[in-house]
């Protein structure tokens, strides 16, 4: 049996269900070989202007580049093996007189590396335009909810009050540092290499540093210190880390959605309308949270190809050309969806400030026990350790016969140890949450200033 | 400047470079959405068998799904959010009364996890042919090599003489341990799933068991002895960790032959033809064997992603749907275009015995020491780290006169401990071989077994 | 200031906090120094057999080889820089005559990979030994809470009824598959290496193989079929993965717990009676549960050690060595402290029926919407996908007004279609179990059978 | 049989054979316990400060923390069941009314993230110490060498001729990128944490951040902006990833030893002097270099840990905790090694300078067409791709024949094109290094920027 259909599909969902056509284009094949010609056309700019190529050369190569097809060069290669050589050659072919002049004294890697600079500053200006749009949505609902009272959790079981503002600030805060990151990176990374095989420019005799400088001028972009063949993999392996780091820390925010809008929790619910399941129509699922879960483990994966990029033997070796065709996209490929989901995510969300009171309630007052430890301290002159002891049996007492906290408390040594008005300031969640206001303020100052980096 | 062309590139290399068409079509939305057809159609039949669905609906349905249209189903997908709901519909659609029954009691992942099946188990049969093609071309090299002597290397210097066939028998038995390995996993992996939403088969009350048998007697695959909403996530992971291993094992032999090929070694040559430098004529570049090393990298990061999919949490989350979607498929691919290039690669190998000779010769005679320590303790009684004490001194001696440890020898105490027969027995490579015509029979017939198992 | 103590304490938590002194002591210095001795041994009685080494020498050895201390071993390493060779020298030194023959025409990878075979057997036989107890104590729970009801989670939401058995017995097969690899990977790694450098038995003459028959009849182990100078890596990989999908699966069954324990799902508790935090005495966590996870996270990353040793050079590189110090005794020890951790779990889990009986209630009977879509289906001949968008948009009144499925369905035209008693089913949980009983059965078999294996 | 002993032994390597004791001892149980110690104690001066705790309560708190022991922690540690709330009750009761005030308002990861601070702080001074000497000596040696005439290969085949302190040069750029990497996550990284539970330092009421600044200020410590209970795990990933970089930057530094000192290639020698092997006498092994490249599999393998280790739940979970102990310590210990490793092979390295100029005849001119094919260019006028394949079948006719390619020149049209001047040129290799000078020069100017930048 067999699905009538006239397209050919793509086996890889990073070409058809992952990831915005704004990010796909920069890794599409023609976009790529655009970026090759961008650097043989600087290459020419600059050969001209040492005087290598005749006058005239670089606005010749400016023009004839354009009629240079992707299918002919897929041609040359089929014959010759070799991508950059038949892009030289069709460049080549395609130019006259000029065409001489293609390609000379480089290496390939002169353009390859050179253009993945210019694609991956694209990519990273992607990036981090969606990331400062999630930072802003995080900073807005965290202002917005500054004061809206929840349980804060660690270990999965209740702690102590907290607000869904504080809460957020501290996702601000992360994810600003993974803004700090990209901006520590692109300086090490988005960096010319213009120097030929082995790297030493040899080809071009003494002229190679002004060709270097000319080449990076016209497209903008810094040199670096000096190469092998090939430009230090280092920078690719510093990049998958840190869009790793960023993937993992929306996994983290996913997951405090995905687990908030649990249905015994239910303080986060994300406005779906679609079908949930194909076979229980009550399934309304958090997807969207889910799938930046999933793709972050994608994500988290490739740091392994990166890092193994590192030690290519003396001037090069060719592992790392295969590898990063896979690499490179993907990474950005994989956090460009997971950027776009996240944003979707939080714009979808719908705060629940009534489960989050119940929920507060819950525990019968228990979490509050350590206000009232502190007070047992300070005011009455317990031992800590000792006040954490009488707290800790109390506590079981009430959540064992399923009474509140203040009950029990009212009717053991602690009510003799302090006053009411203590106890009562203890069980007003709205009187224990510490510095709050001053933290997210902090929080947001920090990520403002991050974001005014690069 | 733009590169003019009508198609729409693909971004990802296995969407256009590596892996072979029939494995990327294994993998194509089209031929997936044909296996859940295929489910969806052996669903149908059970349903009518058990009496839930009417007699002729599975007749209908297997001509009917004929005529849904990948395109359809985007459509669809596009309004509801879910691809199998959507699949459901477009069946239901397309095939009148009997449409009613369609999916009827199963969940997508009855459909999805039992499709993953029977796609594995093709993109498996294709993996086991390459393997089985790369395996009896070692075999024939080994056989052929029987004899070639060459000199082993121990962190990369000379250790003693061994043969071609010898060290190509060494990865026929390593490579055979891999094709044992699929056998296993593939009992594990390749199993049905249908067992309804959260795995218990309620929705088709107690006629469950009698369902699932029909379709997987139909569909020709065993069932997993219980499951929740999905198959259990450990046979993916034992599933890519398997081939993650077999792709290292490649990236072995790969290595093996980047590093004889050599300049300075040059005992093996992968004949090219093509161009090796975009800018240094003379080079010829071992690049398919590169190639090979540099997916292995991508074959070993995937582990994570498979390892990362095992803690679903309770019945099921979909964390696991999207990196799936992007970790089976490549998964397949890159060890397909390993398997089609380590195949490539020894059919071009071009051995200079030559070489071997010069190279075996090049160390003077000194790494024959091992034969000398044994005789001067068996025959001398020397205390055997005494005499390797001695041997050490002597083969230095040799190295840093620039003068063959036969020379040395012939000065030494060793020509009075030793008779001269010994001692030229010592030399003769051809004589210390041991025993590696039996040890290569026996790694011959380990990997024959092997191949009948499965 | 400094914290006054006498001993020197270590820095690796595996060596004081985590893993049993039952496995610690198999990957000390000392047991492998012994295991090392144990195969010179065998390779003496093997030597004194075929007539190379002296009469009575094997008896000999087997006695002063006690005499050897670590100590001395350090001492001639600090020397010598190999400790393999200054084994073989501390031996000849304490036995005489005999000392002579020590380690003759042995390479040191003999010793360490026999050696290797005969520790990770040990190990494998702990390992197997707490995963049984596991399993033994999962299949009790399974079958004690075969009828437990409690509500069926998919994307953390409520999907469909099941019971704790049934939830369970997926974890039995689960964790069975894994014995089952267990057994599977035994065969290929626990196989003797006795056949000198770069793997021919040169040394040996033409006596290596009776010799290889002797040593590994001596210690038990079967041979590889052919090998370089060590044994093939794959099989190291092999062992790491399976462990490594072992630990993700328990990883797996502690987020089941750390879920469920949850304040307000509640359904399982793990009784603590520790301090749970430092500063909040009304804590009680689920650690144990949290110590899992947190192992897990270490055991999957060292699958990428354990392919990176698989491309050694040419007849074997030393890379591996320092990797593997580090590697096996990691592998196991995280394993063995999560086992411990698990089946302590397991044995102070208390079940909280109420509980699982009040959240299935939670959302007010709309998770039986798939029942009364399959029956719309079969009884009323509503076609499937009609049905199912009929009781999504039910379900969402339900829960929009805050009342119960049943009432909504009352007044609905569903209460038309279906006859009372079939909408009653549909809302009693215990008639919507499925074949729960039969694939408990089944997983319970499954693991029986995968127990019996090795 | 027993190997008799005293002592007991560690099961860890990097607990006696790896990393040196000053690394070492900043990971042991005392000096953590130390650090935490150190943490409370800046904690009671902030208390008594802010008129928490009593007057002199600091100064009491400094001087009976000297009495307490890592036993009686231990103690306590087996009765409750956790590490930092048994240390506060030992500080407690040694310190008398004091006492009371130990620990208080604080949460365990206040104590445990400031003290990783503390502690890391320390370790990255002992990395960038060692990392400094690695740079100065590769620098050094790069000055020494400038002029070294030597191949430059990639692909492993010989390219083009360039200079071993060139070579170096490309280290020195590469390693000083590191070392910017680890001044940028400092930054980020070594922070305190003094919030309290959940981090909104409530049970100081408003004194919080006075205290977090008193606490900071004393231990010389930044604040993160904002916590949850624990520091954000971000820059624990940060810290890895960056030393995963750097290991396997020395493992291509390692590489390029162990490749460049195969008998075949012999243009490196690493002074040895000890036992090469413990059966072939005459051995002498790069064995540091490999064991470098063996502890860079390490160190790359633990980033899935830190990463992993990111998505912690909502205020936290536990998870952190138990891979954290194994994560930290061993990722310094690895990375110490590594550079103990890499000065003592630099230090150790003997330059065969007639072994570079033998190797680099010996493609008998063939790695000069690149010259020839620009100088065709040039002064010829040749089309560049038509030069290109012009010498390309120049270059297979001199290696055919066994001639040099000089020779083969002299027959062929090119000696027609170009002057016999132009052509002596190009066969000069030391004319043809291009910008050589100038790009040794940038690279160490920009290494010694680096080192300046913390």
């Amino acid at each position: 049996m067999a699905l009538s259909s006239e397209a050919p599909y793509p086996t890889c969902p990073f070409d058809y269900r992952y990831g915005s056509e704004e990010m796909r284009k920069l890794f599409r094949r023609d976009n790529m070989l655009r970026r090759y010609i961008d650097v043989e056309v600087a290459l020419m700019k600059a050969l001209e202007e040492v005087g290598i190529a005749p006058k005239g050369c670089y606005e010749v190569l400016s023009k004839c580049a354009l009629r240079v097809k992707v299918e002919d060069i897929d041609r040359l290669e089929s014959k010759y093996g070799h991508d950059i050589a038949s892009l030289a050659i069709a460049l080549a072919e395609a130019c006259g007189e000029c065409g001489k002049y293609v390609h000379l004294g480089a290496t390939s890697y002169d353009i390859v590396d050179t253009a993945w600079s210019l694609i991956i500053k694209d990519a990273l200006r992607i990036v981090k335009d969606k990331l400062r749009n999630v930072l802003n949505l995080l900073m807005r609902l965290s202002i917005e909810h500054k004061d809206t009272l929840m349980v804060g959790r660690t270990h999965g079981q209740h702690a102590l009050p907290i607000t869904l503002g504080f809460k957020l600030a501290n996702y601000v805060y992360e994810l600003s540092r993974s803004y700090e990151r990209i901006c520590d990176l692109e300086d090490r990374l988005i960096r010319g290499k213009v120097s030929g095989a082995v790297g030493t420019m040899a080809a071009w005799s003494d002229k190679g540093p002004k060709i270097e400088e000319i080449v990076l001028k016209t497209l903008n972009l810094r040199a670096h210190a000096i190469t092998t063949q090939v430009a230090p993999r280092d920078g690719f392996a510093e990049l998958v880390s840190a869009l790793a780091i960023l993937a993992s820390q929306l996994d983290r925010l996913a997951l405090e959605v995905r687990e908030l809008s649990r249905n015994e929790i239910n303080e986060l619910i994300i406005a779906s309308g679609k079908i949930g399941s194909s076979t229980m129509p009550h399934k309304s699922n958090p997807t969207i949270a889910e799938r930046i879960s999933g793709l972050a483990k994608v994500s988290r994966s490739l740091i392994t190809v990166a890092l193994e990029n590192i030690p290519l033997m003396h001037e090069r070796d060719l592992t790392n050309s295969s590898s990063e065709r896979f690499l490179i996209p993907h990474t950005f490929l994989v956090i460009d969806q997971m950027l776009i989901d996240t944003e979707r995510m939080l714009k979808s969300l719908r705060v629940n400030k009534e489960a989050m009171l119940r929920n507060l309630n819950l525990s019968k007052g228990t979490i509050m026990t350590e206000c009232l430890m502190v007070k047992l301290v300070v005011k009455a002159g317990i031992p800590r350790h000792k006040a954490h002891l009488m707290l800790s049996e109390l506590s079981k007492k009430a959540l064992g016969r399923g009474v509140s906290l203040r009950d029990v408390i009212n009717e053991s040594d602690v009510a003799k140890l302090l006053s009411r008005d203590d106890i009562n300031e203890c069980f007003d969640y709205s009187r224990y949450l510490g510095s709050y206001e001053y933290l997210i303020e902090r929080a947001l100052n920090y990520a403002k200033n991050a974001l005014r980096r690069c």
